[in-house]
Parts: structure tokens; C-alpha cells; sequence
């Protein structure tokens, strides 16, 4: 059975009590059980994280090499300022799916550029929770 | 029975001859296959256009305010330099996602910055051809 | 008789129904109608055209050497993008105005560039509809 | 019976002995009797004040609060160096025209930049000393 | 029989007349003949072509794929701002020189950049009308 | 008995009256008082003064080199622009705080720089008229 | 009993040991000591950490969401490259105060720019430890 | 017999007293006593003027014009900010000389920008009291 | 004996694994053996530690101060973004030597910038794991 | 007869030998061979330098103002540092054609600003050895 | 006796003939006699070497170290180029004066930079041939 | 026997005499010496040359190409401005070291560019004349 690892990047946590007008009234929660049905229905098995550590990003993602066959990423405020992460998913060769809930182009100027773009094979943004979803659908049929 | 406009921005018709690398090998008769069949199986109706002038495009987009539920576009080009495209995205107020087939943040420079990701509700890049159908899908859900 | 031309550029079809914060109310037919009843009352003759072709938008400009006396223009989107258009009106050397509808300097950063106001002979912005009746009278006292 | 404040900038008490390839023969005094003519045929009253002092602008125009029912400037040399007097015209909240005998923007390139413009209602420019006389028509019928 | 597309850029058709200072005074129909002059001298096939549409020049280069064997064109003022020809040239890989009548690069800043050049074979520029006769003999080299 | 001088720059005799959500609703007046409050509890003497004009600020420190031991300034727009008020202050050497009202630092761009910070011992900003009171109270301290 | 949560970022525990020409001499501990004499006074309770690891801060910021009624953060280096610290203090919404003991707009010119600046109430800096003390005074009147 | 005027600009009253490892320990009026022993060995007779404000300065260049055969001036921080003395330098028409205390391209950044500089005869600067004397004696020359 | 730290920054750990063209084949375990040889030949003694945690690589350094006579660290990715370990760096004083396997100054745009270089004794790059054994042996010398 | 002078500027006697793929097969032996042809075929007199010495090039101009009607420089690297060699083309008047093998717009960003091309009479690039052939041929037009 | 260097920098030999306009009548050789009159007044010996050769420049001021009390330069277009000038400036400590005959701050861009005044003991710009004169009694008085 | 060339650049036969505290104040002599003796225990041939000449050191290393195994280079000065250099490396293939003796990352902002870096094997800087003795044996083991 094929694994995929999810990764939600800092504060994400606060989904849904943050900020509701730029980031939705969902919550982490309710993202990840949707996530799991998707998954389910594929058959593939899901490993979720968040983490408000650069540093440990970087670990999960090192550590997936083997184990895992796809890798689904909403870096959150390290899209803009990690090149560890950059490298640690060019070093890892596993297909990734960068997701934003929001527009980052129609924010403040220094959320205009991602490190992570580059390196992944697409990137989803501005859907809200639906980010995650369209990009776990589209990790599934690139594995 | 909603009704939907997909513009294919300037050289799009190329595709399948064109840089395969970067654009992959599919043709552009395909992908309107493709999103056809999508189309029929959610019960919209599809106008598909390719164009390669940018006054023609505004036309397309300004003409579409009463007639059209929602725009996929895929503003090739036309993406990194038309104030007039993302004006008329702006003036008609549908709902609209933006697609590319590559990672345009992973090429050239002037290619990393996009006039019309601002004004639209979501983008999706790098998928090839399945951007397109990801795009698709989503746009049904959002309208 | 004297002949003018007045060109309104991209969207500008859009008027009163577009983003009325920005633009206000007024639409293009009743300025329109506004602009030649000024050319009436000082008995010249408007020849008025909006389009969303930078290309058409030359080919007017550069036909009009002629057979016209003055150029009234609001280039809207084509103002921070079109060199062509900026070439045309240097190149007919006809006495031309650029208005604006809106203060373009206080939206965002790309519109704080105009590439056609060095080569008019004046600029009036940010009056709505009345920039284009300051306009007509000045450039009927410029001619 | 309305009043309206007329503010003429540094180095114009030059006018017409200074660089007349730029800024024209007439001078400041004729540019204020063409003024007043304007302002009789409207029955508004003018005070009409030239300053080469940021400071006395800036008190000028924070008394102007509840005296004046708007403001013409020509802001000079200080339309792209003053914060103070950008301050002032958003606090005092008269309605302001700015208006610029020249086409500062095909000039240097350090008066492409106007401080001014982002806080004022309309801008005029390029049209010699009429560009008083257009702005001050557009001031009367915004008030 | 060769063939050889020839395009000719936006307002090139007022070349003679227009500012003959910077372009000098000879006119695109006596270019065309000497052009074609050297055609004949070398048996190869000439199609002319002069447009001031942007996606008019996408379409002709996008349809002469097949049909030319080499492209001679001076984008004028397209060769600062069109992302869309440089794609369309890249995309039909026909051998393609760029010429210019004027030395752009002691013109105003925003000339100094072409996004032309990147993606042609060669380029010739500051020659006036021999600029075209010099790239012609050039590209039949090069077929 | 000791003397401080407190320096309010240019507009802030509108205070109260200005942009109420910018800058709050206390007056000037009730700023000063408050301010004399403080120094008679701690036996200090203050002179207070507002100016618009940047010369008249230069004159005021320059002077106050041997007269007091310490300088309360809010320079408000005079602190993006003013070189001659940062060399007053470095000139003089007295003990000097920097104050505003606002956060300057989520304001307009051009607000983010001030030429004021580098020369003074400590930058108090964003509480409103506290600002003023902390900084009487750290400016005490210090001398 | 009020709670205030104080955050001392990465090598503020070398304090009093490291540079003391930027830093000054006195330690961390010094500083806490009278940060709770201070609190002790005001009858509030301060909860104070240390941390050199960015994600720690940010998770610090989460989880004080609903149990602290302020916070009183000196970000040290991540003031400059930290949007995730910047994220939490928004999406927490406590009352938040920044310190510097240094004046960093005197500094190398990476330190010229602070993420955290915006989002807080305001910001004490140059005034060594007595800029957490008046730092917790504000934060003490703003609760 | 010819009169030259001589403008000290802001702070330079304090030279002497004011940082003087920079501007040396000579006095103004000890500068100007030297000014005036070399003025009367050429019989020409000297004003001097010392002043903080811009527009003071302004008003005594602007009123120059016909007064006197050429100018002096020290513009001291109005250099790197003062657009208006720029202008009234032009404006007069009057052969000018600019000079400096210091060597200011190797001080701070932001005074390495001379507004001054392109409008005059000629600089010199670095020689401390010095660059007034080889100043007068160069203007001397010219008019 | 001597003591020296070795500081392996993140994704160091793949090394041999990852994108050998950039980093080589060589394993981070074969290259911290060649360090131990090299340092018990002359008879110092190594820490040596790998960590793809910013704030834990502030930790180890700041806690170094008394214990280590010597620091050789490879930042990897936090060279380009970690002001916190130029920070530490600094504070600690410890003789740092800063090594990189690959060239970063012909790589991506963003890593041409080392934020920790300007606070070392030296630095080594380009060299592959030799890089490493040419800093030690520099250290070596140094303390 | 006339006489033109023709010079390879530095590192072009490697041609041939030199990153084949960048420039070519042809060496400099070759190439003025072929140009000696033209030469004879037009009855004019070439001298040919090469020179890896910015000096000598500017010797080398410097002393060829009555000696030599035309100029025919590649300046290989010194296009982009010279001022030098610009300044010697400006001030011997002589018609000067600059040419390059390669097409330096395409190459890395600092070989895109030529130093060269403004004070020359046209620029030919991108063709190889032809690049010269070109150049001489237009050359020999002009004089 | 003291001996003191002066060194032209490229392209002055071609003084007088080269662009009046900018550059004045007077050649290189009447400047080097009204020097030595000079020189001869106050009894020091001049050495004068014009070289078009950035390392025979650099070559000259290394070896002036012990031979000379000071050295006049003028850069020429040296001045925005030469770091190894500056550098040799540096290193010998000979007390140096820049002068330059045009104004460089009103010309193009790039000579709006001088590498060579922050290490210079004070320059003199704009003055023509008096430039040099002006600089030698400078110099003189300063050794 | 193996030979392999060292090349000082600009300024550096001042080493010793010349900013010492910069650059240390060992010799150039003493510097080839030990070179020697290192060379010599690994039975390699050096050649040494000194120059100030940016053209001389290209002449070097176009004619090391067959002659030299290795280049052990100092670029100096020229590190930022030669491009010359640079492609006369790229152009001979022999393997290349570069060391600089101070840290140039932590000098003027001119000094943090090198144009060396991208096209030599690895880079050693900061060791003062240690750079030169681990560059020889880094080269050594290269070759």
C-alpha cells in the first residue's frame, strides 16, 4: 500500500480560529479527515504532521526518502524564507505538491515569492481548504 | 445548463509540437477533449477559445459577464504582460482560475512574476495538461 | 472643420458597470455624448473609438496623421505596457491629450508608470468622466 | 460667498525669467490676474500665496482647515521631496487639485516621483500656465 | 524555391516620415524592393509582411512553421515588452534574425532591453535600412 | 533645575483633529500637559514647541546646545526626509529620544525609513500619545 | 491575576558576556529579576522564556493564545528573517510589545528591516534593558 | 565693483564646535574673515549668509538674480534633499561654485547623492576650510 | 587536549545520497572519519555534530564558548538566511572557520550571499569534502 | 587607398581552441584571412591587432584618428567594463562597428550590458565568424 | 627639493581635439606648461606621465611611495572603473588630490560613481584645464 | 615534473608595507619563498610573476595552457572588475585556485562581487598568507 506524507507548516494549527478572512473558518482537523477519505477511497495511506519547526520539517522530510512515495506541502511562512526545506526536498527526489490556502500574490510583497516553487512538480493556491484536496488528487495520479 | 469559457492564451495551439520538455506532448485538441468529457459529466457547457491577441482575449473576457458562470484561462504569455487581460478579469467579476502547464517559477525571471494571479480565485501550475483538468474541476466546485 | 480623434482604450466599454469605486458610475456612451456636445458648441468634429487591440489602437493613431487635428486618449491598461502606442503618437506628431479616470498614482505600483505621458503635450488624471471634458476643452485651445 | 486658496511653490515668482523653454514667457502675476478673472465669473474669491518655504506651505494649508473651501497647488520643486506637505492636505481634508506647468515626467528622472499625487483629487500637468486654469475650473465643480 | 518570411513591426509603416532623424528617410516600400532585389539575386522566395498587431505577428510566425525556412524581422517596439513573439519564435524553430533600424541601446532606458535577442540567431542593429539588407544576406547563409 | 526641550514637528498642531484613526484623539495640548505633569513631579523644566518649518526645527536644537540637557522629538514627516535635522542633532550632542504616534513601520513605504533613528540614543513608536510619556520618562533617566 | 508571557530570542542568554559595547553588561537574569519586580508591583503575573529556536517562539505565541493577556517579545535575530513568528503574533491577536536593547537602525543594513514591526502594538528600541521595562510599563497600561 | 554672494547652509554655524573630526576646528567666522581678506585683494565686495531654512536660502538665491555676479555656496545636508535649490540655482542663471568641508562620497550612503552638483560650474570638496578659499578664488576667475 | 567542534549544518546527512553532481559521492560518515584522522594525528580531539535545526545549532555554538578551543562549520542551507548563527558566531569569539563542498558562487542567485562569511576567521569552498579537511588543518593552525 | 583598422580585444587568439561550443571552430588565423579577402575584393587596406590589453586597445585608437577611416572592434570582454575603450571611440570620431561571435544577450546577466554599443555606428552579434564578414561589409558601405 | 607626480589618465592626450564641448580647447601640453609655471613659483619639481594603461598607472603610484610628497590625478574613465587604482592610492599614503575637467555628476549614469574620491585627500570637479590648477595649489599647501 | 603557475595581481609587491592591518605584514617575498618550499617537498615546478597589469595577467594565463598543470591565483582588485580574467580562466582549462588574503565579505560593498569565483575549482579567503599555502596544497592534490 502506497504512503504519502502531508506536511503543514507553521501555525497552521490555528486554522480556523487565525485570521478567518484570509485563511476560512475549516479547521486542521476537519482538513485532515477529508484528506483521509480522498486517501481512502485511493487506497493509499496517509501520514499527517504539522510543525511549527523549520528544523523538523527538514527531519520529516530527510527521513521520508525511503518510506514514502509522495510528499503534500503547505509550507506556510517557510515558503518564503527556507532554503533548508528548498534543499531538503531536492535532496529527497520524492514528488511533491506545494498548496497554499490563500493567493500569497495578493498579499504583502515579501509573501510574493516562494523558495519551494522551484523544486516541486506543482503548486496549488488560493482555494482554501480545496488546495489540499485538488493537490492530494493530483499527487495520487503523478505516483 | 451553466455555462463555462476556457481561453487558451497566445502559442497554445503549438502544443504537442512545441518544446515537449517543457510543455509535454499532449495536443491542445486533446486537452479540449479531455476537459469536454469533465464537462459532460458534471452537466456544464464549455466554450473553448485559443487566441494569440491580447485585445481579443480582453474581448472574449469582456463579452463573458452575462453570458459565462466561470473562466479557466491559461494566459500563456500573455501572463507576465497584460494589465488588460487582468483589467477585464477584474471588470467582470467571474469567477476565474488561472492554469499553466509548466512551473513557470522555475524559468526564466521574467516569467516569475504574474500580472494576472491577483485577480483571480485560484492558480494551479506545473501539472501539464492535468493543470487544466484540476482547474476544471475546481472551477465547478467554486460556482 | 476641424477633425479629433478620441480614443478610449481597453475595458473602457465596461464603464458604469465595472468596479464604480474606482470609476464611478458614468458610462462610455453618456461621455460620449458628453464630448460632442463640447465639439458642438466649438464646432469641431469627434471621431470616437474604443477598442481593446493595442495593434488597432496604432493602426488608428498612425492613420490619423491627416486627416486629424488633435488626439484625445485615455490608454487605460496599454498605458504602463504599450511601447507601439507610445511609437504611434510620436511618430504622427499630432497634438495629443492622455486622460485618466482614476488617480493612477495612488493604486497599485505597476500603474505608477505611464510610458505615454512623456510624449503628449498634457496629462489630466483622477476627475472621473470630467478628465476627459478638461480634457477636450484643452486640447480645442492647444489645436 | 466660497474662497478657495491658490498655492504657488518655490521659484515660481521666477516665472517667466526662468528656463522659459520649460516653464513658458508668462509670469506669475499675469497667471493670477487670469486666475481671478475665472474666479469673478464664478463669483468665488481667491487669496493667492507664492512661498519658497515647505514650513509656510505647510501652515498655510493647516489654516486653510475651516477657511477654504479647496485648494489649487503647484507643489514646485517640493512635489517630490515633501512629506509635510503630502501630510497636510490629507488632514486638512479640503479638496485639492495639484496642478504642474511642465511634464515632470519626461524631465529627470528624479521628478518622475510626486508625492503629492497619491493625497490629492486630480492631478494636471504639461499644459503651461493653463494648467492653472484647467484646475482651477475642475476645483469649482468638485466643490 | 527557399521561402523567407519577412515582418516588419508596429508603425514601421510610417518609416520616411516618421522622425527621420532617429530612422532615417527612406520608406518600407523602397526596403521591400531592395529586399526583394537580393531575394531574386539568390533565387530564394520573399513574403512580406507589416503589422502593428502583436498577436497578428504571433500568428504569422506560429503558421510559418511548415511553410518558411527563415524569419527576418525587426519586432520594433514589440522587441521590449512581447513575451508572446519570443515564445512564438522559440516554439517553430525556424533560423530567425532580428534587426533594427536604430542603435536601441543609445535610446531611452526601456529600449535597452530585448526580449528578442535571447531566442535569434543573430542580431544587427543601428544601420538604418542596410540593418535589413545586412540580416537578409545573413539568414540565407545560415538556411 | 534641570531643562528639557520637547519638539513637535510638522502638522501635529492638528492632532485630535487629523486622521483620528491614525494618529488618536488627544489634542496636542493635552499631550503637552500631561507631559509638564510628568516634569513637575520630577522637578524638571520643559520648553515645548511646534514647528512646520524644518529650519526653524534646525534653529531650536542648534540653539539648544547648551541650554538643555535633553531633546523630546517627534520630527513626524520630517523624519523620512530631513538631513539637516539629523545633523542638528548629531551636532548638538544632546541626549536625544525620538517619538511617534503612529507605527510608522506599517504605513506607507516611504514612511519605513527614517533618517532620524541612527542618531538618537533610543525610538519609541506606536503608542499613541504614550509614546510621548515613555519617552519623557526614559529621557529623564538618561540624563 | 493578569498573566504576560515574555519571549528573550536567540542568544540573549549570552547577555552581559556578549559585545557589551552593542549589548551592555547586565544579564539576562538582572533583566528578568526586574522585570518581575516591575510585575510584582502591578500585581501580574510574567511567565518568562528563552529560546534559541525559532519554531519553539512560534509555538510559545500559539499556545498563549488563551492564556496570556500580553506579550512582551525582544525577537533578537529573527526580528529580521522570521515570518513565522510574524504569523503566530497576528494570528494569536494578544496585545503585543517589541523590544530591542540596540539600536538596530544604527546597524549592519540587514538589521534595517523588521518582519515583526507591523503587527505589533509598538516598539522600545536603543535604550539597552530599560527598553524591556518601559516595554512592560506600556504593555501594563495597554492591557 | 563685482559682488558675490556666499551661502552657509544648515548646522555650519555650529563649525568648530560640531564634530570636529570631521569638519575641522576652524570657526565660520573665522572662514569668513579669510573669505573676506582674499574677496578685498581682488576688489570685489562679499555678502555672507548663514541659514537653516531651505526656503530661506531659496528667497536669497531667487533674489540673487540681478544683485549679484556669482555664488558661493556650502548647501551643507540641503545637498542631498533639496530639489528647490537646484531649481533656483538654474532658475537665477548666476555661475555658481559648490563646496564641502568634507570628502561627503566616503561618508554615510545617502550623502554620496548630490542634487547640487549637476546644476553648478563646479564642485570641490575634501579640503576642509580650504574648499571655500580654493572656491572664491575659482569663482573669482570665471565671472 | 585541545577540543574543536564540527558543525554539519542541515541536509548534510544525505551527503553521497543526494544530487552527487552538486555534492559529490563521498558519505558525511567516510568524511567526519577523515576528520577524526586528521585530528588525532595531531592530538586534538573532535565533536562532531549534525543538525538540520537552526536554533540547535545556536544552542551548540553558544554553549561552546568554554569548551571548545575552535569551531569548523559547513551552514549549508542557513549560510544564506541565518542571521541567529552569525549572531552566535559572533558572540561566542571562538576561532570559526566556515566551509562549503560546493561552489556556491556559481549556483542559484540566492546563495551567492553568505550571511555567516563576513563574521569567520576564513573560509574554504568549492573543494568538495576537501574543503572540510583543508578548514580543519587552517583551524588547527589558527588556535 | 583607404585603410580600416581592425581589432580582436582580449582572449580572441584562443579562438578555435577556446569553449567551441560558445564561439565556434574557426580560429583568429582564419578569420583574418577571410577578412584580408574582403579587403583585396574592395581595394581597401586592413590592419589587424589583437590585444588582451584594455591600454593597448586605447593606443590603438587613440593614435588611429588620421590614420584609418573605419574601425572594426570586437571588444570580447572589455564590451562590458571598458569605459575607457568607449571614451577612446568617442573622441576619435572614427565610424566604428562593434562585433561579437556569440549573442551576449543570451549568456550570463553581466554580458548584457554592452559599454560599447552606445557610441558605435551598429552592433552585429550572435553570428560567429560571419560576425566580422558582416561587419566589414557594412563597414566598408559606410565610409 | 619636493618632488610632486602628476598623472593623466586615458584618452587625455587627445586634449583640444577631443569633444570640445565637453572637454574645452585647450590641449594636454599647454596644460602641463601652465602646471610647471606653477610648480616653478613654489619651487617643487613636477613629474608628469599621461598613460592610457589602468596597471602602468597603478605601476606609477606604487613606485612614487618614497619619490614623491604627493601626487594630482585625474582619473579620466579610470575614475568608475578601477578598483586597482584606488587600491594603489591606498597603499602608498602619498597625500593625493581627483580632478576631473567636466562635471562627471551631469553626465551619463555611469560616471556619477567615482571609485577613486573616497580614498582621495579632497577633488575638484568641473572647472576645465583650471580643474588642474586649482588642484596643484591645494596640494601644495597641503604637503 | 609537474609545473604549475602562481599569479600575484595588483598592488600585492606592496604586501608587508601596505594596510596592514588589512593584509598582514608578511612579504611577497616571504610568501614565494614558502611557497617554494612547499612546492619543492612535493618535487612540483612554480613560476611566480607579479603584476599590475590586468592585460599581462591575461597574456599569462592564455599562453599557461599547455606550459601549466595548475593556477594558483590572487586576483586582487581585479577579483571585481575583470572580465577578462575571467574568460582567459574559462578559455585555458587549467585547473585554478583562487585566494584572497583579508575576508573580502566583510570590507567595502564593491569587494562581496568576485567574478573569479563561478569559473575556478574552489576559493580560500580570509587566512591572510595562510590562503596562499592551503590554496598550493589544495592545487596539488587537484592536479
Amino acid at each position: 500500500m502506497k504512503r504519502i506524507l502531508v506536511i503543514h507548516g507553521p501555525n497552521l494549527d490555528l486554522l480556523g480560529k487565525r485570521e478567518p478572512k484570509i485563511y476560512g473558518k475549516v479547521t486542521l482537523k476537519e482538513i485532515n479527515e477529508h484528506l483521509k477519505r480522498i486517501a481512502n477511497k485511493h487506497k493509499v495511506c496517509l501520514a499527517i504532521k504539522q510543525s511549527n519547526h523549520e528544523g523538523e520539517i527538514v527531519d520529516l522530510i530527510t527521513k521520508a526518502r525511503d518510506r514514502f512515495k509522495g510528499l503534500l506541502i503547505n509550507p506556510a511562512a517557510y515558503t518564503h524564507t527556507s532554503v533548508a526545506i528548498r534543499d531538503a526536498i531536492s535532496a529527497t527526489g520524492i514528488v511533491t505538491i506545494e498548496v497554499h490556502l490563500s493567493n500569497i500574490y495578493n498579499r504583502e510583497e515579501f509573501r510574493h515569492k516562494s523558495l519551494i516553487t522551484p523544486v516541486v512538480s506543482g503548486t496549488i493556491l488560493g482555494f482554501g481548504a480545496k488546495s489540499y484536496y485538488l493537490g492530494l488528487e493530483a499527487l495520487l495520479e503523478l505516483i
